[in-house]
């Protein structure tokens, strides 16, 4: 099966060509970029270097994609371009997998507020949020496009989604403060994000009205049957990779730790690519770097009648390209972990 | 003026025998080191060479301390040692700022439960835990011994208590995450603690136990007449240096972010070493590093009502030694900011 | 084929498992470790949670492992514990990859002058010091044992053994400054290794007496046909993994910048593991970190009549782990890049 | 005594404002920005919050600084534009020195070949190059203009000028690698030195042809009587400050260790900034950041009859402002560390 990737030039583009490229199953067969159009893969992914497989980066003209003979492909562009290579490539019958925002939020008022115009609401009803976990198996055939999840939303939803269907956890006073690697923030080149800026420093950033917001609390209504309004404080660590989420919640009445736990392994006993850790362990970025894994684990505090809820995840893998791969797993019956263990 | 340190070797004694060097009001006439002594400081801290007066590490008899011409010593032993040398320091009137735990906790029981016996509690009665822009001024007389606080709990008590006692904010689900640096684990030789452990690296730990617990709520209690639980989470995170905590904590009814700021400026307005930031602007941890300043700002998240705090402070400068050297300005009557600006 | 690992615990050990596991033509058998025995491999090496495949760690009895149906092990230990499992391996007949020095050296008394007492004499005459790319392909069927080159020689041996042999440089005033992330180190719980030591700091260290030395000299004396001593200067970089090698060298008379090209893609044309980057452009370890790669360019100074050659790998991958394991691709008649690309 | 500073948005501005803030003789009485113009300096340089004695950067009209009372300026400003600020200070009789490299080459020529275009080549004859620890001192008479050395150069030609003055060392095959920390490069917002890109990374470049060569080799040539040329190899390592540089030379005939410790008492036994290492230790960068030192040591390999040196400076420090600050002290008679230890 043939796969193509549109925009490829950034740090989760990056990690999906070579995720695709060693993938057993698909076919890398095109792979656009504006900028880098008549270049070898290796030439701008240095770290393909003798294994871009003669690839080279190619125009990207949604109209000739759609012509073309590939089934599926990844938009890993910027949220306002998704949309248009969106519309041309589903009429085309495309499978599409996307891994921008465009497609993440079922309420348009709600994608308005939070990033203005939307550039193809007509395809919102054939679009799915997909978070493989989380989200009920009818997506495989009714979607004919998957809004992959972005990185905080999943290292938040993950661990939350199964313990307020559990009645585990109060739904008031969540509290997610949210660390994420510099590449989070994309391959911007401000001075912000400069090696001397970002070195040895740890800031908060975003607070109050970080876009991921729109599409946690749209999912946690959407997948638990209530509205649920969250605390979300994000910051950046200086590392390159990882998120680190630390969700603080009151316990439910007569919630247990025990209970907690029960509630995950109903929801992820199967999963492969949820690891629940023993409560007073606790996840670490560097365990799960390169992985597509959600680690997780929690304690209970008798002092303050919390949960604490520690999760860890590669914001390049499991919240990005590593999730957006094992979709298309699911979506095209492969096994699920193919390309991706 | 003389003053002596004693224990010397790890990183916050480095940071305190730079400053007491370099300080203007005070020489520092003896370091006590029984793994050192007869070595010359610059042979164990580097960053001294050609800067340290010539001074050698002296071994560490407390009799010969309290026999001595020195008038007031820094304590940079682990806890439970530090009694040790307080008790024949303060015997032979000598004044002592422990930078330990050990004479932090007020309440025999508490310190017993979160660190086990006390090797000095007859001593308690006249020691004084003294945040300076906190602790009444009281303590300047009466005190014969000086506990400096934590590292984590003054970024956490400089924020939360002029808000407790103002009335600004809720006592109730008080919520603090707070990131240090690895310098704060001590300068021990495990391997948790190696480069390749910790770099590209973020966790939490001490989860619902961490013993700065015990000083952050009874120092809350203490000042602000109420007790007041917090859960407070305590993460590693991959820099040196720096404490950046974000405390998320519900407004008191008819509170805005204009009556949060108003009672910290009160508090701090005269205050050398409390920045305020603009509400939206947040503090980074590089920004204090090397001064003794905590750096705060405030958001109101309107979707939660939460205040949202972000503090930023040198763990080993405003968390350690930088506030043991104020202390001592503030003691001995030397402009608070002599050798710290 | 089953295949096994003596002593898996420190960074290259973890490496090795990882690609072991994940590779199609063996099975991971057993991994050893007297320390962890009984625990699973995801306990250890926690990246490996949801992917260690069950394997728990054994005890680790050389007569055991030699009556056992394992066919291949690679030993992972200290040099001098490898000549102690390698003597029962090898007398069952079993295929032995050793990662440790203790066979890379085919003079005995090169040998003890670096290392000091050698445990298994005898088995220097049934062992083959291998560089893929460099060693007569005899090897594959008079070794009894193989020793996978160090990591520091590898960065060096590969640059300069075919410009050596083609005339194309001098063989005197060669200088290799080398610089390794700190898993070149171990894993060791020492004070100069932890995280607030090593971050933002870069030294030299082992000047002259490195021990990688009497294997770098010997390989260059041994394939290049006359005695070659080197200026290596060894150097500890804030980094986890990799290592850049700069090599100043004199060119030979008449020797251009494209003479020594020529000789490289001679040497190297069909190797899938080195790659040629053009004059001019400088390999970075960032990308080679995961790969089996040997990254290489050179330009001339006209200046001063010298080339200077740049070169990057990964220690744990082609300095190490990765090249224990093209070795047996090699071996054992795999594709050479089976489970490395 | 007034001093000013023109242009201090860069690293080394930043760093220089700090110094002179803190400098017990001189006040700093403007420092000009064209971009931040109006604005308080710890809005620029948040480490300077509560501590810019409420400056403010001020438009930077050449006329008008000529016209104002400030005595000395110091330029911190890219090459081609000092000259044009040189040109007016120095006519109104200001004492100027400047960090930029517009004045650091004596021979026109050599600095158009590698700067292009001079703005004020009339003023080469009033400017010198002022290492302190090597500068003859009739410069503080003469000179109506100082040029601040290069931070490369001052780790290369500290070690290197008392040894060919007394005859220790080869002039030939000398060979140094330098690695700098990424402020080296400026705050410049480019991809290639953000974050993502420079953490876990390490890369030569400028090789051949970077513009410090110039400064070396007239600066060694002039102050050891004879032309002189080196390889010099410049790296970028993931570090924010500091750099070490490695330096590999022939003992000349004759020469041990001994002699070239002797001849490196004989220049710098009184020097407060220069700091021997006995043989056999290595300086480090994180020992010297922030301080105005170079710290230096060197072995004899008998294999090789090399010298290896190793040297360690802050970049930002000795290698720019804490030199700027020192020639200032000397030039106008304070004592040479004041303000800098």
């Amino acid at each position: 099966m043939k796969v193509g990737i549109v925009g490829a030039s950034g740090y989760s583009g990056e990690v999906l060509v070579k995720l695709l490229l060693a993938h057993p199953r698909v076919t890398l067969a095109a792979v656009t970029s504006r900028t880098h159009a008549g270049k070898p893969l290796a030439a701008v992914i240095p770290a393909l270097r003798g294994a871009d497989r003669g690839l080279t980066f190619v125009d990207s003209d949604p109209a000739a994609l759609a012509a073309g003979d590939i089934e599926l492909f990844f938009l890993a562009l910027p949220h306002g371009a998704a949309a248009v290579y969106a519309k041309a490539l589903v009429a085309a019958g495309k499978r599409v997998i996307d891994l921008s925002a465009d497609f993440r939020i079922t309420n348009l008022a709600t994608y308005q507020n939070y990033y203005g115009e939307h550039h193809a609401p007509e395809l919102l009803g054939a679009a799915r949020f997909v978070l493989p976990e989380l989200t009920p198996p009818g997506w495989k055939t009714e979607a004919k496009l998957v809004a992959a999840p972005g990185c905080y939303p999943t290292s938040i939803l993950v661990p939350l989604v199964p313990l307020l269907q559990a009645g585990v956890i109060s739904r008031a006073h969540i509290v997610a403060n949210a660390y994420s690697g510099v590449s989070g923030a994309g391959k911007k080149a401000e001075e912000t994000y400069l090696f001397v800026e970002r070195a040895e420093n740890l800031k908060a950033y975003g607070l109050t009205k970080h876009r991921h917001l729109a599409e946690i609390e749209e999912q946690l209504a959407l997948l638990t049957g209530a509205p649920t309004v969250i605390q979300f404080n994000p910051h950046l660590a200086p590392m390159r990779r990882g998120i680190a989420t630390t969700i603080t919640v009151p316990a439910a009445a007569g919630a247990t730790i025990a209970s907690l736990y029960a509630a995950w392994r109903k929801a992820y006993g199967a999963s492969p690519f949820v690891q629940l850790l023993a409560a007073g362990e606790t996840p670490e970025t560097a365990h799960v770097a390169g992985t597509n894994r959600v680690d997780m684990s929690a304690v209970l505090d008798a002092r303050t009648g919390n949960f604490v809820i520690t999760v860890a995840e590669d914001n390049l893998m499991k919240g990005a390209s590593g999730q957006a791969v094992q979709i298309m797993n699911l979506w095209c019956g492969f096994p699920e972990t193919a390309g991706l263990l």
